[in-house]
């Protein structure tokens, strides 16, 4: 793993999480100050975490991000707020820089006060482990988990004119409470690259609603979804990309959060699938993303995919209730590149071949034409098994 | 059972459902032509048997209503059309009249086409038995049922000042693919009032408005969902109703059908608990019906309450991405009447005593104020259990 120069990390245990020995503070350090972007949760219930970070993105003076697991900070009212930015300041004193200039991330769950002591000792801790290796980034990608059941990095490089060649590495975490607008997700990005901060949070907006805004586990919009992209411009002594490199770096960064995010619906709650829905055809990119949604969502589209049933009709149904048109009579439906429905009208097909291709793969691939327009979108989704319902209905107690 | 005064009932088998024995086709038939209202699915993908249905509601000489289920000729194109045709046809001609006067509902499996040799003799053994017997009736109210465990139905009796008493009885078959829109749910209501046809139109959707359209199950609309209203007019010899009988016959028909559709959320596949959800405070009532049906679809609310787990910081947040506005600082939740949330913060409480009172009762009771506006709404659903998607996995194969 060829980390970005520039960074350090680290990711310590200091026991709020109940299982021992599990790691649930992590910190990343710039070397010196950098560039952040952030995208964020659009629920109006907004842990106190996002709203600090929010507040304090696009930036080009940022030094650390502290992220704990295990507790969401949500809900949790003026005592909450004061808890983020206390932990801000002791990261700023830590590594000695202003409290403002450091970002912060929350997970787990909601309407609980932090348990400040813990995590006091924890940030501590964890600034003295600041590494600029392998190590210290899988330390930091296990303090982000909650539910996960696996890591979740990617990291590329990519050749340049005008500078050394810029690497990318990226981690998230996410396995439940997973809606297509950015989820309980947490993404930290980070490069050597320098870009300058309004073009740095223009681009990860985009590039968020070509991949983390494409997924979904179950559809429940987190309080504390926050996708962050830190810039340290060690490869080119923060000279900005030009115009030729900045494409490939968005085509880079892209591809990149397409492969960390794709990695949470096949990690959601239970899944024994991976569902990957392209829809064409749409009267416009939108409306096909708000198809790929509601085909994404039915709780009875993913339970079909679980149990291998080519019970069709309820991917064509849910293509027709997502608010948008659709032209039923050009309707065409595939799925694992088998034929089912053609031009409104079922077609025969084998029920044993479908089933067979669905149950011999993780990865299922919808295929839905709605109608003669240009609109696409792709989304991904986990399928809906009875271990996510025994999982959830026994998170808190 | 009181019934309303001029209708005829019966179901019987005729082998479109697998397990034997098992009704699969009803009839409700006027003595004499009747008056007839509907409202159908909002899915584009619509059933023959709704585009048929809705094209001849509202109307002033309805004579029959057929239904079938095991088989939905949803997605069946021109040849499901044809069938559906063809079965009012038959209707028209058993019980002597013009087949446009004739309605037709189906439900079941998407994508089939119609066993039409079946369903002939099925139509013509069920003109044979015709009754205006409360068994007339239950079979009928069999022969509609698809995943149903128990049978949905109501009846009222209204006092009136220019007629006999009017009786009110109505029958609903659904338990899966229930989404807020009508839902895989079928719905038949007669009466022996008598109202023109297009106050039965408006009154049916106020109606619906305020039952149908405020349940789930797992939130999928489907393809067939129809509601008709039937009236024979002969409490008062078809002589309308007068305004002041008109508001009470609205009222007791909207309770009627909260009553009927409570039923099926109750009966949702597997469901553990019915879960009410009561919004206040919203900005509108639109907006609150936004908001409950979003806590309503949420799988980590639905299964969190199968575990009798106190875990409100789901509620709250399905609250704040309905897409309407709330006010975090001014919401207040409680459940099963006990205080967790108010003005945006944890309020201490015993989690054995929530979990205690989801766990032992049937209904749930969520009440949820997102702010200090005059909007509000109620929404039924299930919670979400291993059963539902054990089901759900295995539906058609």
């Amino acid at each position: 793993m060829h980390l970005p120069k520039g960074f350090r990390f680290s990711g310590v245990s200091c026991a709020i999480k109940t299982r021992p020995n599990t790691r649930d503070v992590s910190l990343v350090v710039l070397d010196e100050s950098g560039v952040a972007a952030g995208v964020y949760t659009t629920n109006q219930i907004v842990a106190a975490p996002v709203v600090l970070s929010r507040s304090r993105t696009p930036s080009d003076s940022i030094r650390a991000l502290v992220v704990n697991s295990g507790n969401a900070n949500a809900c949790t009212g003026t005592r909450g707020m004061n808890d983020a930015i206390a932990m801000t300041e002791l990261v700023a004193s830590q590594i000695g820089c202003r409290p403002e200039h450091v970002l912060i991330m929350s997970t787990g769950v909601i309407g609980r006060f932090l348990p400040m002591e813990k995590i006091r000792s924890g940030i501590v801790q964890a600034s003295q482990v600041l590494a600029a290796t392998e190590t210290g980034f899988l330390d930091a990608v296990d303090g982000i988990m909650t539910t996960d059941a696996f890591r979740k990095t990617a990291c590329l490089e990519m050749h340049c004119n005008q500078s050394d060649p810029i690497r990318i590495a990226g981690m998230a975490k996410g396995a439940g409470m997973i809606g297509p607008n950015m989820a309980t997700l947490l993404g930290i990005i980070v490069t050597d690259a320098w870009l300058d901060p309004h073009s740095a949070q223009s681009l990860l907006k985009r590039v968020a609603d070509h991949s983390f805004n494409c997924i979904s586990v179950e559809g429940h919009t987190s309080t504390n979804d926050s996708l962050v992209l830190l810039c340290s411009g060690m490869a080119s002594h923060r000279k900005p990309l030009d115009a030729r490199d900045f494409d490939k770096f968005e085509e880079s960064l892209t591809s990149l959060c397409i492969d960390l995010a794709k990695q949470i619906p096949d990690d959601g709650e239970g899944a024994t699938h991976l569902i990957e829905i392209a829809i064409t055809g749409a009267q416009s990119d939108a409306d096909a993303h708000a198809i790929a949604r509601n085909v994404a969502l039915s709780n009875l589209v993913k339970t079909a995919i679980t149990g291998g049933d080519p019970n069709w009709g309820r991917i064509v149904s849910a293509a027709g209730y997502a608010g948008v048109p659709i032209e039923p009579s050009h309707t065409h439906l595939q799925i694992n590149g088998i034929k089912l429905f053609e031009f409104g009208e079922p077609i025969p097909f084998e029920a044993s071949q479908v089933s067979q291709s669905i149950k011999s793969q993780k990865l299922t691939r919808i295929e839905l034409q709605v109608g003669q327009g240009t609109g696409g979108a792709m989304h991904w989704t986990s399928d809906l098994n009875t271990e996510y319902v025994r999982f959830n209905s026994e998170y808190t107690t």
